[in-house]
């Protein structure tokens, strides 16, 4: 079965050179849609099997979080598990980094274990390329600050994908806390190099001009795109990464961004509404909209599983193949 | 090997039509026989051909506690993978819900990454019921607060039954919390139906007269029991469930309470002693007993596994079906 | 597969006959060989065959910790995964420990969920030793208290092995705080039994000359011992596990301890720098060193999973196959 899928798989293998994925910004388009075909294959089959791909069986990925995740922690070890990979855990308290160990001996101890791929999140912007200049095994950015998400990115624009066809043309509004979103960034780049025009929306403490040098629209008052958004991604206000944060309060926040019944109805018709999650349900989106009929936000958890699996299969499978090469991370 | 097993287990599928395993006070007596006969099928296929079976390969159960519990989580993940299911752990610390999220919106999210079962333990009566109306996937209750445990209640019966080949006629001692254990409430409503006698045993702040008018004896004296009980079952003080405790002590609870030698003498010959674990030796029951020949306090953990395989398999398998319908939950 | 792999491992399966693995002061040269040797085909196997052995698939190996670990749980949990075994983790926090449950009870109650192996860490010597008199399952020591750590004195000498093919005549120099710990102690045993010369170094606050009375060789400067170690073996400082250190400060233990690249010009030309890990850049050992051409620190790590392979492999077969004799711990 793995051998029929693999040859399935071959186009979007032989294409794919990334021994690591460590951000959109440094990848093609056309790196672009093959992760994001390769996850519809993965994660189309696995559903039509009803069992495990073996195509990562006798591999082992190791999970290697430095901050506090359950969601996307899980989402990668259920997307290795299916692929048939082994997973270990790794976290920050308890683990021998309290003892004095450097994060790049921790990381050296687990590929040294026999780790095929180390999927790492961490405060600090970087880590994962640093990461992945020290180790053999492919690396896979699970958040690194503020700098980039890339398998949020890319269930994001999966999911838009899945609903509209194609990413071209179409204008997404980044609605929240820009400034400190690694999530607001794999969502830039990955949209951009798709032919989708982005538009970032937050008071002006979170939203910054700099953004329109990059060719992305940049908004302070929701109710001004409003009208004219395709897709509408509502980002948490990440609390715990503002240093000073006299504006807004979250009351404030939400008078001036949150999306609700009345604000829909000056939305298009069509409109997707998307969220990251944990969605704080009365700040940036109400009852009513979250689990209205325009909410995407439980596919896109479901799409999580299938980038990840994606994004796994080609990196080790580059790395295995010796073919890989480094993406080079510019940002 | 999975076909052929599903065959034999076929009598067992057709007569269960519940997707959710909420509490033992909605299923009929019928149910809880065809649950403690599934286990004993799962458990001994389990052990004879010394593999893991495939019933639910491919399958995944996710374990979202949020109370502390080893026990019981390990044996739902144990129950999981000796079925072939992967497992994935969800605790109420670290998790999403620190950052707002609600405990709904949480669970949805563990549907959409794919979970076929959730297992649910929570403070809050009622709270698997409550998910169980949200949630497409199967839901079992691993404890709500002070309503329900039915695998505790299960697994209880199920080391009876096998001890004594029958419930009918039997006196099933309940000494301890009663108020607070939603071991004891299970154990009664699945005791009842399958015609045990049950005494509630302990102190008045802990046992509450209301239970004579569901036709539970009522008493305060455990010496005033001994003689006639067939059962004792142990149950923990709870003292983390108890608002107000000024009686009693501990050192008063063990002189009245206690499970002792001396006791022993005075009990039926043939008493089996049960507790739900984990013991305080010198609390509710003394070493000797607890070590005796009269104690069945081991093969209740083992036979915990076998009806968590039951439970799951035979929810998972309705849910599929989808011939299965919602068991209401009265309570 | 697992049957033919089974026949080739016979021999080795013929000579074992413990069910625990509790220290290496009990075992025999022949017993530690076998180890060694086990776990070589075992690893061998694993990295050609690009897949998980069977070997003990159907079977359940608990982590059962009372000490924060990462490393050496997950190499244990790995090693039980690529022989097919299935994993539970125990921890002291949030456990049944925490409700006032014993030790033992806490033992017996994992066991009677079906494990077949307990692996067991706690800060008191003895303890797995203890384990093993009250359960029928194998126990392996994962390190108790300041008596044996075994399987860390077998990687380390399995990695000297590999470097050298045999121990035979060889000087290993233990450098660091040899009072407090297990890994000094297990390897001090483990050497002596394959026919090497061990010299323990360190302050004299850490090192007692009682060891000379076991035949070891004791040292107070490592500028003493450089020229003639085939091997250092450079331990942490386990300040966690003293009572009172007056003596030596990080600094002073640094600059009369640390292996750094002028002490490297002093050393045998082929010396092999070891070190158990997590390492303290800058105390016990500098960069230059520790990424140097010598070291075999990660190596270390790789045998790690090897011989916990081998140690889970060889007790619970000798188990199941009821040859097996406790071995007694003398210590």
């Amino acid at each position: 079965m793995g051998g029929q899928l693999s040859e399935e798989l071959g186009t979007w293998a032989a294409s794919w050179r990334h021994r690591h994925l460590l951000g959109l910004e440094s990848l093609s388009a056309a790196d672009i849609t093959t992760l994001l075909d390769t996850a519809e294959v993965l994660s189309g089959r696995f559903k039509s099997q009803g069992q495990k791909l073996d195509l990562l069986s006798g591999k082992t990925v190791a999970n290697l979080f430095f901050e506090n995740s359950t969601r996307t922690r899980n989402s990668f070890s259920l997307a290795s598990k299916r692929l048939g990979a082994d997973t270990i855990e790794f976290a920050s308290s308890g683990s021998s980094v309290s003892k004095g160990e450097t994060f790049i001996d921790t990381a050296k101890t687990i590929e040294a274990m026999g780790a095929d791929a180390v999927v790492v999140r961490h405060a600090t912007p970087g880590t994962a390329s640093l990461l992945s200049e020290h180790l053999d095994c492919s690396v896979l950015n699970a958040g690194d600050g503020a700098h980039e998400h890339p398998t949020q990115g890319l269930l994001d624009i999966l999911t838009i994908r899945q609903k509209r066809g194609s990413l071209r043309g179409l204008t997404v509004g980044l609605v929240g806390d820009i400034a400190h979103s690694r999530t607001a960034r794999s969502n830039i780049w990955g949209l951009q190099k798709l032919g989708a025009h982005v538009i970032v929306c937050g008071p002006a403490t979170l939203v910054s001009r700099k953004w329109e040098a990059h060719g992305v629209e940049v908004a302070h008052r929701l109710d001004d795109i409003l009208p004219k958004c395709d897709v509408l991604n509502l980002l948490r206000i990440q609390f715990e990464r503002q240093a000073i944060r006299p504006f807004p309060s979250v009351r404030e926040y939400a008078l001036l961004y949150a999306m609700n019944a009345e604000r829909m109805r000056r939305a298009k018709p069509d409109v997707l509404i998307m969220a990251p999650g944990p969605i704080n349900r009365g700040v940036e989106i109400t009852p009513e909209v979250a689990d209205g009929p325009h909410s995407v936000i439980l596919q896109q958890v479901g799409n999580g599983i299938a980038v990840r699996m994606a994004g796994l299969w080609l990196s080790i499978n580059a790395n295995c193949n010796k073919a890989g090469v480094s993406a080079s991370d510019r940002s």
